[in-house]
């Protein structure tokens, strides 16, 4: 493996996402028999503190506090960006303008026109790019792929997809850009999630109609008063596939109890899907094709006939954690640097979901059907 | 018991919901300790044979081919219609006319204009009415309703509400009357359930926004053709309740593997609710309340805490059934006959579900809020 | 119908269980075609007013506060009892020798030796009789056990059987018959259920190791004293069956939080089964025939192919409740009575089920294995 | 963290739990702010090619065929053994001796007596140890025991533990040393981690009565003809704590489809508790304490009330993943190695549930109980 090229990683920011790249990086590196050799080369944070510290406990060779200098840096080829959303952009473009390749947190930007520039620098330069929509790097979505491409639930008919959670469903939690125009609301930030495994498993959405609502109208702003929330609380759409299946979608971040329902229902003419980020090393799948008397809603658990679990573990139903998931991530964006296939979900396709996202939105304003012909 | 006053009924109708209305008569005399006496008096069907035959098997004293002749019978108070829907009107308004109670299978009627013109005469002439609406005559429904009064939800935010099924899923199914405007399809025939358990639980619907799709276009005519399918196989709407609540709502009968998806999710500011009809005599609670690192959706298991759970078993976990819901609402009917409260869902409640399929079939054409208002 | 023949039936006994039974006369009546007409006929209990207000409750045409006077009447032809466990043997052995046939709510005796003695009497006079094991009239039980000899699991390796409940959790619940020698404790109670039911799907037990302790050593004696507890809180046993499989079995009834865990699950070469009566129209199936990657358990919902489900409803999904396994129990006997197919449980089988408690019993005070050779 | 001291990791073996042990350290050291700095230093397999290749892979900075050597290198400060059974002994002592802290892969050793040897060496000179018992590392099961320990169950009663797989289901999967005596069967296979998790959770256990069967009795030798296995397929003993409490636990590798059925149910006088491995980030908690008629089992998600679950992610509902668990196994042996606590799970625990594991058996082939006072 020596003889592996090597990719040198500079990361920026290091937060919780942060510390997630690069662990994930470093799962990677050790789960899979990735085609290069990944070598955290550089940190950057604000501080020179943050950034040393950061780069002693994360593994990086290297710190600074100059991203720029990060940037300009020619031993790294890589720049992951997990900096705050409003900084997307222009780091982005700086990297990309200097040939690096960048892997951005999501939202890939604030909003569809700077994603939209983003995505077209990158493509321009032939950059290879990454958003990081980590769920639908599981084992069981690819296998609900599949199987769906393979027919094994017939033509699809129907669809629901939720990501609801509850971390904002206190009305005393504080303002924060999250509920300002610029941090986009619950549809942009869960139901983003919801669409982006919607698009991945039944293809191009082309029509969509929005109900968003803002439940909780005014937060606490800090300073003993309140502060008028800007976005969605509850971001629901009707879907129509290309296909012709039809569904609908909800992100929701006032769903109390709900700590992570990613979930989705598919029925086709053959059978159904039904999938809960819950018990996400966990598929049902219902078949039309079991005699009679025996059909029913069959529990699949993850197992090393579904790739690439086995990379995690030879046995079966032992489970892949949340972080897995970051590291089934990175291990495809590695390999479409090194040419081994498309990235997982590129600019373009982050691009996409925000375009997306501003369609229901604008539906819902308008109470019309909005087309969202990719 | 001896001394109690003599209910008479008359049976229209001898099919499956016939049946189960027998069985539901016979069985709530025995199970709760009614205020009247229920006396099984005469069953009417289109033949002699089949009638006499009902008879005899569902433990009428006498039966008839002619219900017109029944209605006439002085000694007969209730009327209980399970003709097909295209004949409820006209039964039930000779029946009220001759000053009978009146019980209906669902859909009280084939239009929202027919339902009206029944519910006036019943209301004109004081008659007892009651619609089959047997899921919300589950124990954990009413729990669920009182809970929610009882504040321990906290205000209600978010609404979930599903009936799928798939028993019309096969494309080769032939056309019937349900695939006809008569027939209403799914929104009206299972959809109806989801909005009648969702006015159940959060009160009035005030605005609706719809979505009513044909998935299989044409079926077989049952003479080697094929004919045009008229009415809706998923219908979804988003709703708004007038206590400031948000949800949504689908009715849907190609769901292939769901037989009985009555399912709701509730979410307020202090706890939430899950239920599923699969699973009917559980109901899932969370709460804020609950200490820090031990809250969770706790599964209460129907109990004698629960009525009329008791009436039926003295211990736990022992679990109603399908036909026990139909004990209860004729219970709650017979019991309203007495004047010991309302009925369970009378006629004016079966309009109102059918003013609000009419509402999301005509904002899904239309494509835009349809208001509701009760 | 009418030329049906008629069964009479006296009830002795209008507690809990008298009124199940009463309920289930009469459901099986108009759910099932039964062979005969059911005619409730007398019912007894130890006063006349207690008795008199039960016949008009449950039914009954006639009352007595003298069970042997019903027993007596030549027009009765099923002797029901649901009378204290101390008043069965008498009254049981004198219906039979009346030539009556009779229905024994569990347990059938006191002692294994009286259970003898009341079975060789039925058999000697040819009374049909029936035990009131009623899980096992489940239709997903009928289905597991035709799977089972279908093969569909291949040969059987392992079984674990449960039946746990609460109701005695608390040790502040007093003591009372049942926790006296004669009540027989949690093996005797609700073990009895697990073994009924591990015999009825996998053939005879062979060979126990039992393992009973008593948790609760004292209870309240209502005197503002304690009485000492004679008999177990948990009995547990290995079991070995005829056809070579293996298990355990568990009765508990202070398994804190338990309603009604009656629950199997079935090991075999080919395939698996799960069970848990907490879902009881549910069976849980897997098959190794299943293709690779697409294995798993699968939920069978109780539906029209399950007999007798068909009975109770003709749509999948809607679910049978407890008093409706009472129902299936009745017609079965009903049919046995009519000569058409065995009783579901009878007398010898009640017999057998003592036999194996308290060969469990002995083998646990000697801590050594038992033959149950049948 | 540049000033932490180096602890240095001399790992033995590469194949399946190799791995798992270099990505437990690597994400250890990411994960959690460990008070020494983790320096993969040498890996040792049997080739040079082996040891080589895998050098590369998972992140060591040298490689030898000669373990010997390894444990002779002053630098190295652990020994971590993955590499088969019949060696764990004599490498452990040989490190032992030379003043190593030592890791070893479960079993500590084929006998209890070899593992009593190890342990004494290990006190006497001193290492720090560890065997891998890795499902205790779950915060979920940290969690239960802190429940237990404060009362919230009450005094525990009854419990049940399994570990049931069905990766020997096959009677066609050849012999191999896991089907001869110094494999050990079923019990101390996979019964080992119920017994693990039984005294982690409840304390002690003193005695046992064991049923350890032979389902499959001969297997493929590889050659064309069979071989006597000499090992129980299913492994199952009633046991005592010292606490009172009584139980049953059982190991099965032969249970067709399960693939991870290490699950617990525990009943206290004040609740309950049930956990399985198949999602093994809840806790189902029942509690008397909760409100009549709002009692339930309630499913406690992960989250970060539960450490360590905030060290792998800020938000609940994520989940973990098997291999997580490693690395909180590595992290809390590095902690113990630095004097922060003790080692999770050492070499005299490991000897512990040897000691439980030859119990059993003897029990099982002399039929009676067994003492196992610790």
């Amino acid at each position: 493996m020596c003889d592996k090229p090597k990719l040198s990683i500079g990361l920026i920011g290091t937060g919780f996402m942060g510390k997630a790249h690069a662990v994930g990086f470093s799962a990677a590196q050790r789960v899979f028999d990735l085609p290069m050799q990944i070598n955290l080369h550089t940190v950057a944070d604000v501080t020179d503190e943050t950034a040393s510290r950061a780069a002693d406990e994360l593994g990086f060779a290297n710190w600074t506090s100059n991203w720029h200098e990060m940037i300009d840096d020619p031993e790294i080829d890589v720049i992951d960006i997990t900096a705050p959303n409003s900084l997307h952009k222009e780091m982005a473009l700086v990297a990309i303008a200097a040939g690096k390749h960048v892997y951005c947190e999501k939202p890939l930007a604030c909003t569809a026109e700077d994603a939209l520039e983003m995505t077209l620098a990158a493509e321009k330069f032939g950059a290879k790019t990454q958003v990081g929509f980590n769920y639908i790097c599981n084992p069981m979505l690819q296998l609900a792929k599949e199987m769906i491409a393979a027919g094994e639930l017939g033509h699809i008919r129907g669809y629901r997809g939720l990501h609801c959670e509850d971390y904002m469903a206190s009305d005393s939690t504080p303002f924060s850009f999250r509920h300002s125009l610029a941090g986009g609301g619950a549809l942009a930030d869960l139901g983003s999630h919801a669409l982006a495994t919607a698009e991945y498993l039944l293809g191009p959405i082309t029509d969509v109609l929005g109900d968003c609502v803002t439940m909780i109208n005014e937060r606490p702003n800090g300073f003993g008063g309140t502060r008028k929330v800007e976005v969605d609380d509850i971001g629901r759409a009707f879907v129509r596939f290309a296909s012709g299946a039809t569904g609908s979608i909800e992100g929701n971040w006032i769903a109390t109890g709900r700590k992570m329902q990613h979930d989705f229902e598919i029925y086709g003419t053959q059978g159904a899907l039904v999938f809960s980020q819950e018990h996400f090393n966990e598929l049902h799948f219902y078949s039309t094709n079991d005699p009679s008397g025996r059909q029913g809603f069959r529990r699949i658990e993850a197992a090393v006939e579904h790739p690439p679990y086995a990379n995690f573990c030879v046995a079966p139903g032992h489970q892949l954690g949340f972080n897995d998931l970051k590291a089934i991530e990175v291990a495809g964006y590695v390999s479409a640097i090194a040419n081994n296939g498309v990235e997982p979900f590129n600019f373009r396709k982050g691009l996409r979901i925000q375009q997306l996202v501003d369609a229901i939105q604008a539906s819902s304003r308008q109470s019309r059907w909005h087309s969202t012909l990719p």
